[in-house]
């Protein structure tokens, strides 16, 4: 079909050259003999005028109608300066009726009051906005670079199985019946974990893979039942060597999309001073009020709330806020208090406001005089500075004063909305209590290596063994998770035992994984990273259906295809299946 | 880990450096006191020598043990002409063993004995080999040049859901049971056909996916359950705009991989043509032997055997090849009849053998002097020039003589397996008739255009009504399928009706799809390549598990992993799904 420019792109020096359109009637305006309209292709819109004699050809031409229309770019006497293509318009002289269309079922505009529901049901014609069309070519551009500077690299992007093994370990698993093996199932793979390492076994050396995965949870509001995960694994490497692969990544992403320049290198904090400093895993460093431990402060204390917390092995922790004290009345504190207690199991929040030298505040006056001194010093409080402070078990005092860092930031805009703070948090901890199973598990998949210096912890001080698992954060959001895995067979084994495997049933789970390990395995790691969170990230959007194409509610329903759907009794019958659902009589 | 180069990549130009390098021991000698080794990496193989003293330290090194060796370039004694870096090798200084290896349970070597089963059960050992890695980076390469030409032609890759609606067409669905809605299923797509249709709907323009497609079909020994389809879809166009954007990319992939030239334009030829001349609808151009249609020879002959075929409707066909007439006794011409017999339902077939001027041969008596002059003439006989005569129904005779004509090239080798001979069939039938239906039935999906000028023949030729589908086809294979859609509702309704569908069963069967196509849908077409198939020919491999990372059996098994396998009870319990397997005695 003839098209010579598109409707985007024009601009005033193409004034006087004849052009050919095509597109979508995004607005149509009569004004006398004369009908105006914009008209919309992937790269924007422009105004097509028609004049009288023309006005007659479009007289039934609606909104979302396709037209083809040949005609003479002009100066507009009016510029729109909100329009790429508003100092000038294309004077109709031919034009053609390609498709019609019914009155669309959802308003196609930026300001839509459409609920999202609807909009879904009707996602081919939501994605006809601007900004949907943007992020998902924001989606490719990142795939496209990502994958440039990979290759570059040496990287050889694998395709995995999507049929692939059911694995009983982490989220629940898609199931696919087979229909030559009746009683067979395939699972969709929860990432390519096993078949990655499998390439490093093979002798592949650096593989990527911009990968589908799929986890059968209950879903969040940033989840969806499947999902895309930007999948590298190296061999012969440590941590240095996979966090310089992935540092140039997103140096490169995020100059080529957005033109930021990240820093040369990404700050890097053990887990454990993480914790201690920002109470949280995935801190935003966009801020500072990091959390101190006021104990050493109170070694001798005699203000028995804080006593008897550091005589059972907690500590005093503290945030403190410069320029915020006149901000918060007692009301505004016993609802912060109220947060904390409800979500993070503190106890007591106590306070200290700095006003005109002076501390007041919920522990003003048990506390001695030094110890405020010292506390001044070492939250170095100035005027109309507050610090709010815990007495718990470590783990309690600091991840409410991480939640309470975050909420108060918040909500006094103390965030540079403009920075990119990336953060590498490593050493992470080899296993988790499990309140449930009442035993120590492991914290990653159980190819994780532990560092090399706390394999003897392994059995005998499983809380502190630190295992070689890293995760990258990006303005407090979690980018991606990898480590170093394991290569040594002996390792392997005696990690299994001490997540409470035998090898019998290490066999059972993961056998012909295990035995691969056996014939010569190079030292890897790598990385998986969430292409959706970095979308949304770099697309400014907290909204995950905005930068996939198709997405599902959180229920994982489609609502445009209704799928999932029933099917036809007879195919389930060659999958050698049949539903089996209680009903609630039958229960 | 320090490494500082790769093994293959190492020249006499390296000789006097001295290199830290890592890899697997490829093999093996003890020569007197020293030690030889070749040290395998992705890039290749060098050979390591240990003196004296180093070779105590490796006593018990044996094959695939992962070594790191530091040591110094050095010009080999005797260069093996046969290795890239056969001029050199490497004197080792230092030596660290990274990784023990148990005995590879196959030989890793590209002349292995070791049966396919094998090989495929230890896959991660089987692509240690060369031959299998440069076939992934093969296809690694074709997908990086295809995404590069796509985008830079304005195409966005955009993921449509693995996790779709299951619609009853075309092969049968692999289904997955929905946990959250029992009862209900997703089926993995066959390909991503509606979803890219429905992003055309959305303006999306030019969309392109390296899409994972499933097809549960009983396989062949070229198809696996899973496979890659490079999909390509867009809008405002027409048959050559799509030509024109797959010629650049095969372009651009044969020069960029193989070296390659390509014709600056491909062949095109009608569907109906193709048949004619070729007896196949994807034709090997890389030889000539062309089929000739006789009959105008025999209008008014008084052969009775040919008379009464073309009383009946039939036709005279013929295929030459010249110099071949002494390689063709009566039973070489035996075997051949009862190939065709068997196979294409060709009752008989006929011979004449130009020899000294004179044709002899099986329907050389009954024949006038002016028939076989004519015949001699029309195809162009001369010496030792055999032609194969077949006179039947047309569909009968074209397709036998055209499955004569490829199986006489590749026993007297007559192929230039240098060519890489591209054609574009064209305006293939709309219909085709089932017999087991008795009535004629859809011949793509029902989405295909039918030709302009064909619509009044919707209802009243079938047999004559030619679509807008099209296929590449290289060297006799198809490598891609695809068609300019219906963009037109009434003509949409129109093709329903033609196949048998009442629009309340399209409906049901299409139902959300159709209802977009009434808001402004754009005319459109693409193109679903097969990667597998494109790999294959560029990789000179007829196995299609040569340019898997993890295929399975024909029968869907992967011997590596034992998928599918049985799970559970619990986890089909909350998928509301039990086994309903027949035993033999329940049947």
């Amino acid at each position: 079909m003839k098209r010579t420019d598109f409707n985007g792109n024009l601009r005033a020096e193409d004034a006087g050259r004849e052009v050919t359109l095509v597109g979508w009637v995004a607005r149509r305006r009569n004004l006398g003999s004369l009908v105006f309209m914009d008209l919309r292709d992937r790269s924007g819109l422009v105004q097509v005028v028609f004049d009288e004699t023309m006005a007659a050809r479009v007289k039934d031409v609606r909104s979302e109608y396709i037209l083809q229309v040949t005609g003479l770019v002009q100066m507009r006497k009016d510029a729109n300066p909100k329009m790429a293509t508003g100092e000038i318009e294309v004077l109709a002289k031919d034009v053609r009726i390609v498709n019609t269309a019914e009155t669309s079922p959802i308003t196609i505009a930026d300001d839509s009051d459409t609920s999202e529901d609807v909009r879904l049901k009707y996602r081919y014609l939501d994605l006809r906005r601007k900004p949907l069309q943007d992020n998902l070519i924001l989606r490719h551009k990142i795939c496209m670079i990502t994958r440039r500077v990979l290759d570059e690299k040496g990287f050889v992007e694998v395709e995995t199985p999507i049929l692939a093994r059911s694995t009983p370990e982490g989220a629940r698993d898609y199931l696919v019946p087979s229909r030559i093996y009746n009683g067979r199932f395939w699972a969709l793979p929860q990432s390519p974990q096993i078949y990655k390492q499998l390439l490093m076994i093979a002798g592949m050396e650096r593989y990527f893979q911009i990968a589908r995965c799929f986890r059968d949870e209950d879903l969040r509001a940033d989840r969806q039942p499947e999902f895309t995960q930007i999948d590298i694994e190296m061999s012969f490497v440590e941590e240095d060597d996979v966090f310089a692969v992935v540092e140039d990544l997103m140096k490169a992403i995020f100059r080529e999309t957005i033109h930021a320049e990240l820093d040369e290198h990404f700050v890097r904090i053990p887990w454990i001073d993480c914790m201690k400093k920002y109470g949280s895993d995935k801190p935003d460093l966009r801020f500072g009020n990091e959390i101190h431990d006021l104990s050493p402060i109170f070694a001798d204390t005699g203000f028995q709330v804080f006593r008897s917390v550091l005589d059972q092995g907690g500590e005093v922790d503290a945030v403190c806020f410069e320029g915020l004290a006149d901000q918060y009345s007692r009301k505004t504190i016993d609802r912060l208090q109220e947060f904390l207690k409800a979500g993070f199991k503190a106890k007591a929040l106590a306070w200290l406001k700095m006003e005109n030298g002076v501390l007041s505040g919920s522990v003003a006056k048990p506390l001695s005089e030094e110890e405020k001194a010292a506390i001044v010093k070492e939250l170095d409080m100035h005027d109309n500075a507050i610090a709010f402070l815990i007495a718990d078990q470590p783990n309690i005092a600091r991840s409410a004063l991480g939640a309470l860092r975050v909420k108060v930031a918040h909500e006094h805009d103390l965030i540079d909305h403009s920075q990119y703070k990336f953060l590498w948090v490593t050493d992470f901890p080899m296993f988790e209590y499990s309140e449930e199973e009442q035993r120590w598990v492991a914290a990653h998949h159980p190819f994780t290596a532990p560092k090399e210096e706390d394999v003897d912890k392994l059995f005998t001080d499983q809380e502190h063994c630190s295992s070689r698992a890293y995760d990258l954060v990006l303005n407090g959001y979690e980018l991606l998770s990898g480590s170093i895995r394991i290569h040594d067979q002996d390792l392997q084994e005696k990690v299994f035992e001490a997540i409470g495997l035998t090898m019998e049933q290490a066999r059972e789970k993961f056998g012909f994984f295990l035995e691969a390990f056996r014939y010569g395995t190079p030292p890897h790691g790598g990385v998986g990273i969430g292409l959706e969170r970095l979308t949304m990230v770099l697309a400014g959007t907290e909204n995950i259906r905005d930068v996939v194409a198709f997405p599902t509610t959180n229920s994982s329903l489609d609502l445009m295809s209704e799928a999932p759907n029933t099917v036809d009794d007879s195919q389930l019958k060659v999958l050698g299946i049949k539903t089996d659902i209680k009903t609630p009589e039958s229960e």
